[in-house]
């Protein structure tokens, strides 16, 4: 789900510190609970740190909309459950995702290190960040991740064109050796619900095979598929993604559906309330007893990837990352000007 | 991976007992003992009855190909390693991969049931059926299930023009009420390996997008994307895809990735030697109490897919499924023809 704007504004470049002291009282100013604004502060900081500017201070817009819809528990005490089995269970309380996340962490990484594989289930929460912090986060310890959630229904199955599935992320990590892991995190649309906008507020139109107008007709004007329906990337099999996301991080889980989470927000447009599945799987205890043969192995293949000249996912993110760490954060510098004028 | 061979050539109609007992003879006469035997007859003839022309009988000439390779343990004993926690690991010593996946079965859906999630691990199988019979043989416990297994280095990396990736299939199913499973599973590939080979002896063109020649040009000859590479489906998204099934089902499980697996091949010119990983779930563990409205929610997804007119995965598969059990199995004349010369 990285992207970017479909012009290039102006940027100013920001120290990650002061980006940060500025999102947080952004976040704080909201009224949400400190632990919110610190976990929230920072998937937003990653995000325009990596150049992902649909997932950076952008988003801090969203959040202000999802807190002045009302729906948003903005001190809700997310709540953790543990068995000692395999599968770790948090109910967001209709909280922000991104502390029930983090506050699940620790005991899925126990119960996959301890088991092998883990399951972490998050429940009730409004999902505005894109999945990669997650899969880091775990790849971090020396776990293989994935983790699923649905959105809000704008796709319309292949073969259909009214909109039923969410744009439905799918995000994989595998842990490397050095800073970076192998990581992508994708939309099973088409084109990711931010390119949607970036583009409408641009008045721009989208590629060929985006997205259906209400009357069902192919389109690829912004406004008039997000009256109709988005499409499903890969056509059936992309579709069939998009309902196993619906299935395993709806049904499964026992929350809703992206278009039971579409009807819960009545009409606020404000970012989707439903629920979330991550798994993770500890290469130790998968490998057969040869971990160096497992790392050098997965090494191998992903050196092949590179050594034809094609790219790994995320890697241009990366690349923006050791640039924001050696020269600052850079965020057009109309947004940020917004942003400062929302904490002055 | 179902698929239709490019022309409809005449058919005959075959009780399913009476197939069942010549591709037994047909398996027998090749030297497999008994247990794969029958094992593997179950998937042929699963393939065929489902209309999976390229799953079916014309498996068996594959079969055959491989076994005169001499590479194939026609008599291996799969051995299945059980810990009480939740991942199964089977070796399947060479031999064919039905017979590995039916003595890991009971087991991992024991371990599912037990923890919720499980883990079968199938090591060193010559793998060469689909995936759906195996994850229609889980669904069929109630438990939701995910299979992933690379095969041969036919598929370049989106951006690169050079082979590295098997076909890799993901198959996913989820069980409803009634007889049939919502069920997918489909090459990461733009097309699958089989139907290029019909391409190829119909000496038919390919759509666009779907390989590449030797000189890394696109091309829509199969006969010029075999010596060249495969296409993922989807562009990045497809190839991010393949790149996760050999992670998982390659470098995770200690096992080979698709290039190894055609190095040890070595111009044989015979089915994949790899492995596979197949996750299960039990909705009963993951539902938070409520499996009614669990299975409710997902049915009101699965209709709303069809209720607009849009197809499910594997929905032809199941009418054809009804034709065979009525009609007797649809098999090409020709190639029943030479299957029963095999046995005669």
């Amino acid at each position: 789900m990285t992207s970017t704007p479909p012009d290039s504004p102006a940027m100013v470049l920001i120290p990650e510190t002061e980006l940060g002291d500025i999102v947080q009282r952004a976040l704080a100013r909201m009224g949400l609970a400190g632990a919110h604004v610190q976990a929230i502060a920072k998937v937003i900081v990653s995000g325009q740190r990596d150049a992902c500017q649909s997932h950076g201070v952008y988003r801090l817009i969203s959040c202000f909309d999802a807190v002045r819809a009302g729906k948003v528990k903005l001190d809700a005490e997310p709540t953790v459950s543990i068995t000692g089995g395999p599968i770790v269970q948090v109910d967001a309380q209709f909280g922000f995702s991104p502390l029930a996340f983090e506050r699940g962490l620790p005991a899925l990484v126990e119960a996959t290190r301890r088991h092998g594989l883990g399951a972490l289930v998050i429940r009730r929460c409004f999902h505005f960040s894109a999945l990669w912090p997650e899969i880091e986060a775990i790849t971090a310890h020396g776990l293989a991740a994935l983790a699923l959630t649905p959105s809000h229904a704008w796709v319309a199955p292949a073969g259909g064109n009214q909109p039923l599935f969410g744009t439905n992320p799918i995000a994989f990590g595998w842990p490397r050796p050095g800073p970076y892991p192998y990581v992508f995190d994708f939309a099973t649309s088409a084109i990711a619900r931010g390119d949607l906008e970036l583009h409408r507020r641009a008045g721009k139109s989208l590629p060929e095979g985006c997205g259906v107008d209400a009357a069902g007709q192919p389109s690829t004007d912004p406004v008039e598929i997000a009256r109709g329906a988005m499409l499903a990337f890969g056509g059936h099999k992309g579709s069939a993604l998009a309902t196993m996301v619906e299935l395993m991080a709806g049904a499964l889980i026992g929350d809703w559906t992206s278009q039971e989470s579409l009807a819960f927000d009545d009409g606020a447009g404000v970012t989707p309330c439903h629920g979330e599945l991550v798994l993770a799987f500890d290469p130790a205890a998968f490998s057969g007893g040869d971990g160096e043969a497992q790392t050098a192995r997965a090494e191998t293949l992903l050196d092949a990837i590179t050594a034809q000249g094609a790219r790994l996912p995320s890697q241009r993110r990366f690349a923006a990352r050791e640039r924001s760490q050696a020269e600052g954060i850079a965020v057009p510098a109309a947004l940020y000007a917004e942003i400062l004028r929302l904490v002055s």
